[in-house]
């Protein structure tokens, strides 16, 4: 599930929330999950993964992570991100374009607390996508600072949220044929431009 | 579905058709949908859609599309791609990444061949991803090259495969506590390298 707090009531968060009510009506699974691809300035590579969305807090879209996580050292060196979201139970894709950046250490805290204790230990325990030598020594790890964990025990420094700004939306919907249908909404200065793409 | 032709037996090659059989047998819906996002070096941004991937021909992984659209021009100026699968049924995500270029003309005739009426009219009618006035010019579009086609019509130049080779694959398999499990095989000079990647 995502938590919409305050949402923008522009047109394609409108049609956003939508076609959301109609894949949770249609009981979509993960109806959480995007794909958020980035960019490695540094090795001139493009990277994908699943993350899932947490909130919609007017026009922010916020997701945690590691904040050592290779992907946060990308969205550093190149802010641009695409996100990429598929309900199959309506056939509907959505394609995103957004600058991210992490959220304020406030709304991060506050996210943690109200997370379970198992989930924060992962957080603190994990050298999120650095190499280990099983997973034996994983397990060990989550279980030694679950059994530290306290009711005092706060954010680590290295944990967080990102939040993403979206300035270009494709809705696409599959139809018959592949006579896919294509609706745009494009920032400018001026506002939302929207057009129809060919399938 | 995909078709296997003649797979490679290397290991991660043989993981993955593992994962598929298995995800096969749990009537995982969308098996051949993956993510493609590449780069757009005159945008210097990010971009990232859905594809069907119809064949794996030895180490290569193949997909049709046109070839004026955006993805085309960006995997032409960009080769190096990140392929995204999720297969929700086993809780398997697949991170891939890839160097991307044409398939030659006569792999796209026989595919091209072996396609419905249906399909082949659109592939033809529709310049993807112009935009357009109205859906109702698709569809008139779309009748208008129907009626015409002959068993004779050929595949236009405009269309036909990609054809991407992994370079790095990363298996990752959601687990209790997100203690997920995650495994990297990347090649090198002498071979595909295996580790464990932290959660």
């Amino acid at each position: 599930m995502i938590k919409f707090i305050n949402p923008s009531t522009e047109k394609p968060y409108i049609h956003f929330q939508s076609l959301y009510q109609e894949a949770l009506e249609n009981q979509q699974k993960g109806i959480e999950a995007i794909s958020v691809s980035s960019y490695s300035q540094e090795m001139s590579e493009v990277e994908a993964r699943y993350v899932n969305l947490k909130y919609i807090h007017n026009n922010e879209w916020i997701f945690f992570s590691n904040y050592n996580s290779p992907k946060a050292k990308q969205f550093k060196s190149h802010s641009q991100v695409s996100v990429l979201i598929f309900w199959s139970s309506i056939n509907t894709q959505i394609r995103i374009k957004a600058l991210i950046s992490k959220t304020s250490m406030q709304f991060s805290d506050e996210h943690f607390k109200g997370r379970t204790k198992e989930k924060n230990a992962l957080a603190i325990s994990s050298n999120q996508s650095q190499t280990i030598d099983s997973f034996d020594e994983v397990e060990k790890n989550f279980y030694q600072t679950l059994n530290r964990m306290t009711s005092d025990t706060v954010r680590p420094d290295f944990w967080g949220g990102f939040s993403f700004t979206p300035y270009y939306f494709e809705f696409w919907k599959g139809h018959k044929n592949r006579l896919n249908k294509r609706y745009v909404f494009e920032q400018q200065d001026d506002g939302w431009v929207e057009c129809l793409l060919q399938p």
